[in-house]
C-alpha cells in the first residue's frame, strides 16, 4: 500500500485535497449551527441555547487549526501546481472568515444576554429572515468553492447589495421605534447590533466568494497562459 | 548577473522576501491615509477630502493585487521552507485584512455623506481619539509582521479590549443624547455607525497581529521540532 502510494503520488495528492474540502465543509457546518443557535437564542430568549453557542466557537476554533495544520502540511510538503496551491491558500483565507463568522454568532450571544435583562419589545425587524438570507449566502460561498463555481461565488458577491437594504431597513425601522417610543431604545439599538452582526456575517460570505472567484479565474487565466504559451 | 542569481537562489529568494514586504508596508501606508483622511473627513464635514478616499481604495486594490500576484509566485517557483510559506500565506491574509480596513474607510466616507445632509449636532464622543487608537493598532500589527516581533503582536491583540470600551462608552453616550435631545437621533445613529467602523478597523488589526503570533510562533514550533528530531 506504501508502495502504490509512492508510484502515484498525484492520485494521493488530490485525495489529501479531498480530505482537506471535507474539513472546510465541517467547518462550515459548525460556523452554521452557531449563527442558526444565536438567531434561535436571540429571537426566543433562550438562554440554555445562548450558552450552546460558546461550545460551538470552540469547535470551530479546532476545526479551523486542523484545517490550517493539513493545509500548511500539504503546501509545504507537496509542492502544488499553481492552480492547486491558490486553491489551498483559498481555504486557509475561508477558514479564517468562517471563523470570523462564529465570532458574529457569540456577539449576538452578547446581545442576546443583554435582551434578557430587559423588559421584551416588539420589534419591527425580520431578524429570522435576515438570519437566514445571511446563512444562505455563507453556505452558497462554500458550495461555490467545494464546486469551483465562479458564476455561483458572483451570485453571493451580488447578494450582499440585498443584505446592505435589509440592515439599512432595520436600522429605520428601529430608529422610527426610538422616536415614537423611547422606552424601547436599548432594546431596539441592540436590535441594531444584532442586524449589524448579521450584515457582516453576510460580508464573511462575500469575502469567501470573492477568493473563490479569484482561486477560479486565477485558474483560468494559468490556463489561457499555458495555452498561449 | 543572471548566472550569479541562479547560484545563490537562497539570497535572491531572501530579497524577493524583503520586496514582498515593501509591498505590504506600501499597501498599509496607503490604507493608514485612507483611514486618516476619513476620519477627518467625518470630522471637519469636508466633502472634497471624503470623495478623495475612493482614489485611496482604487490604489489599496491596486496594491493588493500586485502583492497577491508576487506573493502567489513566490509560493509557487521558489518552494519555500515551512517558515517562510508561513510567512507568505500571512502576507496573502494581511493584504486581505488591510484591504477590507480601507472598505472601513469609505463606509465612514458614506456616513460623512450623510452627515453632510444633516444639521450639525454637536456629539459626545471624541472620534479623532478613536481613529487614532485603531490606526495605532494597524501600524503596529503591520510593524510586528516586519520584524517578526510577536510580543508586539500580543500588544497589540491585548489593545482590542480598549477599544471595545471606547466604542461601547460612544454609544452609551450617543443613547443619552438621543434620549436627551431627539432631534439628535440621525446623526447620533450615524455616530454609532462611525465608531462601529473604527471598531472593525481595530478588528482588522487584531486579525492582522493574529497571523503575526501564528507565524511567529509557527516557526518556533517548527525550530523546535527540527531540535528535538
Amino acid at each position: 500500500m506504501a508502495k502504490g502510494e509512492r508510484s502515484v503520488p498525484r492520485i494521493h495528492f488530490h485525495q489529501q485535497l479531498d480530505e482537506l474540502k471535507d474539513k472546510l465543509l465541517g467547518m462550515a457546518a459548525l460556523t452554521q449551527q452557531a449563527v442558526e443557535s444565536a438567531v434561535e437564542a436571540y429571537l426566543q430568549r433562550d438562554d440554555a441555547l445562548r450558552k450552546f453557542i460558546k461550545q460551538s466557537e470552540r469547535a470551530i476554533d479546532r476545526a479551523q487549526n486542523e484545517l490550517d495544520e493539513m493545509a500548511y502540511e500539504l503546501l509545504a510538503k507537496q509542492q502544488p501546481m499553481a492552480v492547486d496551491l491558490r486553491f489551498i491558500v483559498a481555504v486557509i483565507k475561508i477558514g479564517g472568515d468562517l471563523e470570523r463568522t462564529g465570532d458574529q454568532a457569540m456577539a449576538i450571544g452578547k446581545r442576546t444576554k443583554e435582551i434578557l435583562a430587559l423588559e421584551k419589545a416588539e420589534l419591527p425587524v425580520d431578524f429570522a429572515v435576515m438570519g437566514e438570507f445571511a446563512l444562505h449566502m455563507t453556505r452558497s460561498a462554500v458550495q461555490a468553492l467545494l464546486e469551483g463555481d465562479a458564476a455561483l461565488a458572483e451570485t453571493v458577491r451580488g447578494m450582499d447589495d440585498e443584505i446592505d437594504r435589509m440592515y439599512s431597513s432595520a436600522v429605520d425601522s428601529l430608529l422610527k421605534l426610538i422616536q415614537e417610543k423611547p422606552q424601547c431604545t436599548r432594546q431596539a439599538l441592540n436590535g441594531i447590533s444584532v442586524a449589524k452582526n448579521l450584515e457582516l456575517i453576510a460580508d464573511h460570505a462575500s469575502n469567501i466568494a470573492t477568493d473563490v472567484v479569484f482561486w477560479v479565474r486565477g485558474a483560468d487565466l494559468r490556463h489561457q497562459l499555458s495555452m498561449a504559451g
